[in-house]
């Protein structure tokens, strides 16, 4: 059953601006707003306007005039909850916001909760429960390549296909089920083999979304890399030479500060985590201990280094920075970029080669670049070769991504029962068994689209949605 | 002339929130939009849509989605600047809303200069200057006072007079002028006695607009209350207990935050600027005599002195406050309010008694308030009366209230003016001398409404607005 509420919350971001946009939904949502708009001069009742049309007018509070309004009504089931959702775009100004709220409250609207105008978009089947989590990652992206996935997401992504296979593993459930009535007379309704058949689908979907999770977490979060190398080596002017390029990209991006330890950069799309690790030498300070341990917790989550030694350096030199390198358990069989730096300088006798004999010995799917982290020299292959690591990486449908933990949790749960239900069919179990790991499955998947959810699922994932949303 | 660009700027405040509005105002507006934007299934295209409603469908650059919007088409002259408008109401991401900015311009929208929507929107006739300015004003307000002045200058104010005074004052001047082209014959066009009384009726109300600022101007900036006092007196208990009233409604509020010097508490409407003078005592340390400087420049514009001392004080010591208080140049003359705190310990036999003979020597106009600061007795009356004291101010007609120090200016020119011109009304002064006073009335008059204006004018009011307005 829909709420009956008519719930009320700012739907533009706080602080000043040209603008501010204030939502109702909920059945009494135009009746509400009637009591406090004044349609300009000859203008119509709200509720006798058209759904969809943009209306002048004046927010007021009995005689005291609140601010100049448009408003937009959209009737139910054409609005985003699904309900009646009215529209009011005030000025920007979180006085008039605020008292625009007051004032709608007063007049029998309730303050939403956060992510309820989507909760209720889902109650009220407008979309699927992965919808609505795109909709939050929708909001929360800032690179390309997650934008690209939440935007797919939000349009159906995978959660349809899922519902078209749930559906036709529902119609064999019931079927193994009413074999059951029928105990006595040993009937098989549902056709074993195509049953298998399905079950195959179902198994190489979960299976292949499984795997592209560990893709779509670092497209969510940033590819973590960690810069290794001596102090002075240029680890801080590579980072921002490569920060300098795409500063007026990023300046805009709250939650992209640098910190000490991390800084975010956007190369064609793709976050990169670049993790300085500075910290990492021998110390018996208590404090540093902790920070370092904080930094290997990083690291150990990377999935490249980039290890920075000088172009002038020995061979030898460098052989022993690797071998040390490899000696920390953190940072040992992770994939390594050798930078040689400072490209630019002149040569010793006895520099290292990259191409000649006496190279440093790097596994064969490590890597060697040349570069001038001051001059710049360099830096687009350094690049390249990244986002051609994370490309390895990358699901044929790119966009078919699972970049939510949650839906990863239930999409290895269904994998697992797939895989027990096959095992099942193959050895012959009976129905009653069958039933039951195919239920199982069902349930999974079911979880996944929210075709099967509880309160606390909802609560969970609704609770960190911003407020109006 | 107006603009010919396609201006497009954000019209929300940055940041994450549901939704974000886009704003393009220009003749290629709906052109430019049409490039990036795929109707939902069925729908046509923007161009053939009905103005002023709402349509959903896709942003899209080339085959890449970037989001679903819903798209308003506003169609010249019936928008805010006039020209064709077009609002695009996407998902509140900063990427999404960077990239949707960058795609419109990709496809020939300029970016917007700060305020330039707000000034196309006047250049095209849409509103005069004072209500441009309000529209700023009104953003900015984050008082009920300040707020409702902007409101009402929002909606014609005190322009709407002086446009029609102007006007009469242009007819008079033009009469004059005329019959300067028949000196020879010595003929009046303008009755001379109803130019007077016009100019009589342009006094006034320059006169009663300009004496309206010193209240408009601590409406705007807030009612500046110096509190003085012993140390540990209860300066701060008191602020603390004005402040954790209304702490709920200020919170939200920004740029109100507490700086150890200021604290803005508003009451019934009205935003009050508490100024600690914890700094003034003697010292010799240079930064703490610069603090000191900044403090008593506050102070020097303060409207009402707070000053507490405690109710078991005798008579004399509290004497002995004030005169050491009227000492100071900067708070001689000032309305003095006494506090006398901790009203609720009990008094000693030659404690002082408000209401007796042993009375500390006040001026009329000053008061005294017996409050606890702790307990938060007595504090609605200290209320009160400051309201008091403001309404004191207020002007009759209390919406009609100048706050801008530009139209304040320009008002004290005018009034001035219109004084020259009826002195030489009343003197007899030829024609051509008295056309010249009453020009200058008339240019003063005309910067006020902008009938007047230069692009430096225009430059100074325009680049304080955000970007999008």
């Amino acid at each position: 059953m829909p709420p009956q509420s008519t719930i009320v919350a700012p739907a533009t971001p706080p602080g000043q601006g040209a603008i501010a946009v204030i939502r109702l939904s909920g059945p009494h949502s135009v009746e509400i707003c009637e009591k406090v708009f004044l349609p300009a001069s000859g203008g119509a009742k709200l509720s006798g306007r058209k759904p969809n049309s943009v209306n002048f007018g004046r927010l007021a509070d009995g005689k005291e005039i609140l601010d100049e309004v448009l408003v937009t009504v959209f009737r139910a089931p054409h609005s985003y909850t699904g309900e009646d959702v009215v529209e009011i775009s005030c000025h920007g100004s979180p006085y008039i916001r605020r008292e625009a709220i007051r004032l709608l409250i007063d007049n029998g609207a309730a303050m939403a909760k956060p992510g309820e105008f989507t909760q209720r978009a889902f109650l009220n089947g407008k979309m699927d429960l992965p919808q609505a989590e795109a909709v939050g990652d929708l909001i929360a992206s800032s690179s390309r390549a997650f934008h690209k996935v939440a935007v797919n997401q939000m349009r159906g992504g995978f959660s349809k296909e899922i519902k078209k296979l749930r559906e036709k593993l529902l119609h064999f459930v019931s079927l193994v089920e009413l074999e059951l009535d029928f105990s006595e007379e040993d009937v098989e309704f549902a056709d074993r083999s195509e049953l298998k058949s399905l079950l195959q689908s179902i198994s190489e979907m979960t299976g292949s979304l499984t795997k592209s999770f560990s893709f779509g977490n670092a497209i969510r979060n940033g590819i973590p890399v960690v810069i290794a190398g001596k102090p002075n080596v240029g680890k801080s002017t590579l980072l921002n030479s490569l920060v300098s390029e795409e500063k007026a990209l990023v300046s805009e991006i709250p939650g992209t500060t640098r910190d000490s330890i991390e800084d975010v950069i956007h190369i064609e799309g793709i976050a990169f985590r670049f993790i300085d690790t500075a910290g990492i030498r021998e110390t018996t300070q208590k404090i540093e201990i902790m920070g370092i341990r904080r930094t290997m917790e990083k690291i150990r989550q990377a999935s490249v280094i980039l290890l920075m030694v000088e172009a002038t350096d020995t061979p030898d030199h460098i052989n022993q920075i690797i071998e040390g390198l490899r000696e920390k358990p953190e940072l040992s069989g992770k994939r390594i970029i050798l930078l040689l730096n400072k490209s630019d300088l002149p040569r010793k006798e006895n520099s290292v080669k990259p191409s000649g004999d006496n190279f440093p010995s790097l596994d064969e799917k490590d890597h060697v670049v040349e570069i001038s982290a001051k001059k710049g020299d360099g830096l687009e292959n350094l690049k390249e070769l990244l986002v051609d690591i994370v490309n390895e990486g990358r699901p044929k449908e790119d966009d078919i991504v699972v970049t939510n933990a949650r839906h990863y949790e239930a999409l290895k749960n269904a994998h697992e029962a797939v895989k027990r239900a096959g095992d099942g069919l193959d050895g012959g179990l009976p129905g009653d068994l069958l039933a039951i790991d195919i239920r199982e499955v069902l349930h999974y998947l079911g979880e996944i689209t929210g075709e099967i959810t509880t309160d606390e699922i909802l609560g969970n994932i609704f609770k960190n949605f911003c407020i109006g949303k």
